[in-house]
C-alpha cells in the first residue's frame, strides 16, 4: 500500500496580524511546517501552532527561514553557507522547544519561501542546512523538492528526507516548477489539482504544461496554506487519496 | 569547602558590531549567559560564542531577553506572562540547539536586563519564566537574583536555582542594590570590588553604603562584561577567591 | 455651524499580512492617521495608503509608535523623552515623504497604542512628543486624547491640537474612558457609537456608565478600524453627524 | 582650481554598540552619509549625528540601506524596484527630518552597501532609486559609483549626481573595483592610497593592479570610516589634496 505524506505551511500568523486556517487544515494533513520567528510566526502563536499539530497527532515541523519578516522570506537573500547552517540550528531548536514543552518530538524541517529555493539549487547552502538539521538530531527528516540540491545534501549528511512534489503547481517537460510569474504556474481547479495529486501518487508522474509525463518521486504533497480554500483543498485531496487506496502519514524518522 | 561559581554575560556582539571581551573573560569564568538574539547576539554569534565556552569547559548558559535589540533588552515592556513564557522558551531552544549541535548541554538560564529585573518583583512574570524553563528541561538551573521572586519561582517550579550576588555593585542596608542612576552603585575599584566578593563569599555578607552589614546568601557572582577591565577584573577576582580557599565552579544541574 | 473631524487609523498591513478597510474607509473619514512602520505599515504599503488618502482628500498624519511590530505598538515600553523626541521625528519625517512625493501636505500627528496612552498621563514624554512634531513642522496639527498632558504639551509648544473622543467607547464618569479589560468597554451597537457622537459633537457631553453627564470638548472623533464594520460604522456615523448639521472636516493646520 | 569632495559613511552605531570615529573624521570631510535605521543607527544616534555634521558644516546626505540590520546592509536582497523606490523615500524621509530639527538642509544621497552595489549594475533598481530622490527634493545631490547605473539614473531623472571613486581600494584596468575577496582589494598604507587619490584629484587617473592607466572621472572620494585609521586617513587625504591645490567641498545641490 502505498504511503504518502500531506504536508503543509502553518503558523504563519505574526502578532496582530492572522494568515491562515491552520486549525481546518490541521483535520486533513499529517504533516504541519511550523514558522519559526524569522519569516512569520511570534513565539506565542509558535506554542499555540505546535500544542495545535500536536494534539491532532499531525507531525510537527520546522519552517525556518530567511531573516526576513516584511518580504516574508521570498526574498532571496546572499547569505554565506555559514549563516544559513546558523540560522536554521536557531530556528530549529527554537521550534523544536515548543514542541518539547508540548510533549511531542520534533519530526522534521523544511526550508521556507527563498531559503528552499535557494537550497534546491546551491548544494553549499543545501549542505549547510543539512549539517545544521543533522547536528541538531540526526533522526529529523529534512523535506526538500524533489529532485533537488537539498534532498541530495540530506542524503549525504544520512538523513532521512522527503521528497516534496505540489498538487496545485503545474509541471514543466523537464521536471521543475512553472514560475510563479507565468500564467498556468497555479493549478486554481480543485479537481485538476486532485487529479494531479493522484497521478503523482498511483502513477508517479504527472503532466506537464505542454502535455509531457515527468517523471515524479514524492515523498510527501504540499498543501498550500494560503489558498482561499485551503481546508477545502486539504479535505479533498486527502479524501481522493485515501479512497485510490493511498495511506496518509507522516513519513518515518531516521535512526 | 566553599564553592562559588563566577558568571559573565556574553556573545553580546551583533552582526558587524563587537562588543565584550568573551575569549579573555572565558579563562577565568565559570558559566557563560550567552545572548540569544533578541538583545544581542545573531545566530553566527551564538554559535561561536557557545563552541568557545564549551571548548573552555565554561557552563554554557541561554540570557533570555525581551525583544529589543535597539535598547539591549534594557528597556521594560509590559508583557503577559504568556509571552514572558513563550520567550523565554524560544531563545532557550534556540540557545539549546548551540550547545547540542557543539556536543555540550544546555546548563543554566539566566534572564537578561530588564526581564531579569522585572522578573525580580514580579511573581506571575517570574512563574511564567520558571515554567517555561522547567518545560524546556527540569534539570536546569534558574538564575536569578538573590531574594528575588524569581529565585522563588524557581524553586517552586523545581528547579535548581542559583542566587546571583554582585561584586562591583554597592548594595543598600535593606539587601536591594543601590539604584545605577545614584552615583556609588557601582565599584569601580577592583580591589574594593575584590573585597566585597570576599566578603560575600567567605562570610556571606556585604557591608552597604551606609556602614550597615548585609547579609547576602550568593551560589553566583556575575562579572559585568561591559566592564572596560572585564578580563583582569575576572582574572583578579577568581584569584583572590581561590586564594581565600573559595572553589570557582558551576553550580549542579538538577534531576 | 459645528465642525468635527473623523479620523482612522490606517495602513496598519505588513509585508504579507492584510488589515483593515481602508479604501472602504476612507470614502467617509476625514483624517487618516497612517502607520509607519514601527508597530505596523512597511514602506511599500505606507506609499500605498498616503496616495489613497490624498487621492481622496482625506487629511494625510503620521502615526508613529514605539518600536514593537510583534505587538503592535500596545505594549508599554520605558522610555526616555529622548528616545521618544527621536522616534516620533523619525517617523514622521518618513511618512511627509510619501506625502510629500505624492503631492500632498503632511497634515497631522497622532501616536499610537502605548506611545498615545503612555503620552496622555507623562507630560515629559508629551513634552518631547510635540517638541519633535513641532521642529518638523510648526504648523501640523497634534492629535491627543482630549484632556490628556499630550493636548497640553502641543498647546505649550505652540502648536495646533486636535482633542480626541470616541464614539465606541464606553467613558466613565471622571471623563476616562472605561478600560479595555472592563466588559462594556466598547460600543459595539452601532446605533449607541452613533448616538454617542451625536452627543459630543451636539452638546458636548457623553453619559458614562453610570449615567453621569460627562463634558467631552472634542475636535476629532476616532473611528476604529479594526471594528469588523468599519466602514459600515463610519457611514452611519457620518451620515448621521451631517443630518445633524455637523461639518465633517479636518481641523486646521496651525500658522 | 580643481574642487573635490570628501565624503564618509557615519552614524553607523546602533543602540548600545558603538562603531567609526565620527567625531574625528568630521574634522576633515565635507559630506557625511548618515545611516538611516536600516543597516544601522537608530533614532537618537541619527539625530546626534545629524546635529555633529550640521555644526562642523558637513553636508548632510542620507545613507539608505537595504533592511538587513544583521548583515549590516551588506548581503545582496532580491528586491522588486517598487520595493527600492519605497524604502528609498522611507529613509531619506527620516533622515531629512533630523536635517530640518537641527536646522540644516539634507544635501545628498548615497544608497549603502548591497543597495549600492546593486544599483550600480541594475537600471531598474537605479531608476527606482532616483526617482524616489527626486519625487522627495529634485535639488538632492545623488552619490553613485563612477560610471555606474546609478550615476545614469541620476541622470536621467534630472538630480545633480557626484561620482564617486576610492583613494583606498586598488581598481582594475576596466575600470571596476577589485573584489574585497582578492587579496590586494584594499590598499592599507596610507601613503600609497594618498598617492592613488592625488592622482585621481589631479589628473584623472589611477594605476590598476596591473599598472594599466585607468580613467577615473570623480567628484567626490570615499574615506571608508570603518579603516582602524579611519581619522588619520582622512587628516592626510585632505592635507594631500589641499597641499595639491584641491579644494575640498561638497557638490553643488541641484536646482
Amino acid at each position: 500500500m502505498k504511503t504518502l505524506d500531506l504536508n503543509c505551511d502553518m503558523g504563519e500568523s505574526y502578532g496582530a496580524w492572522h494568515m491562515g486556517q491552520d486549525e481546518a487544515v490541521l483535520g486533513y494533513v499529517s504533516s504541519a511546517n511550523i514558522a519559526c520567528g524569522f519569516h512569520a510566526g511570534d513565539p506565542v502563536i509558535m506554542r499555540r501552532t505546535v500544542e495545535a499539530a500536536a494534539r491532532r497527532g499531525v507531525a510537527v515541523g520546522a519552517h525556518p527561514s530567511l531573516p526576513d519578516l516584511q518580504g516574508f522570506g521570498r526574498r532571496a537573500m546572499a547569505i554565506a553557507p555559514e549563516e544559513a547552517y546558523a540560522l536554521t540550528l536557531y530556528q530549529t531548536g527554537a521550534l523544536a522547544a515548543f514542541a518539547r514543552a508540548a510533549g511531542a518530538r520534533l519530526h522534521h524541517v523544511k526550508p521556507h519561501g527563498a531559503l528552499y529555493n535557494m537550497a534546491a539549487k546551491d548544494r553549499a547552502l543545501a549542505d549547510a542546512i543539512a549539517a545544521a538539521v543533522r547536528d541538531f538530531d540526526g533522526g529529523l527528516v529534512l523535506v526538500g523538492l524533489a529532485g533537488s540540491a537539498l534532498v541530495e545534501a540530506g542524503r549525504a549528511a544520512g538523513l532521512a528526507v522527503a521528497r516534496e512534489a505540489f498538487a496545485d503547481r503545474r509541471y514543466r517537460a523537464d521536471g521543475s516548477l512553472t514560475p510563479r510569474s507565468e500564467a498556468d504556474a497555479v493549478i486554481d481547479d480543485v479537481a485538476a489539482a486532485v487529479e494531479q495529486a493522484l497521478s503523482i501518487a498511483t502513477r508517479g508522474e504527472a503532466l506537464a504544461g505542454d502535455g509531457a509525463r515527468v517523471v515524479i518521486e514524492a515523498d510527501t504533497l504540499c498543501v498550500h496554506g494560503d489558498r482561499a480554500d485551503a481546508a477545502t483543498f486539504a479535505r479533498r485531496l486527502r479524501a481522493a487519496l485515501e479512497d485510490a487506496g493511498v495511506r496518509i502519514a507522516a513519513p518515518e524518522r531516521g535512526a
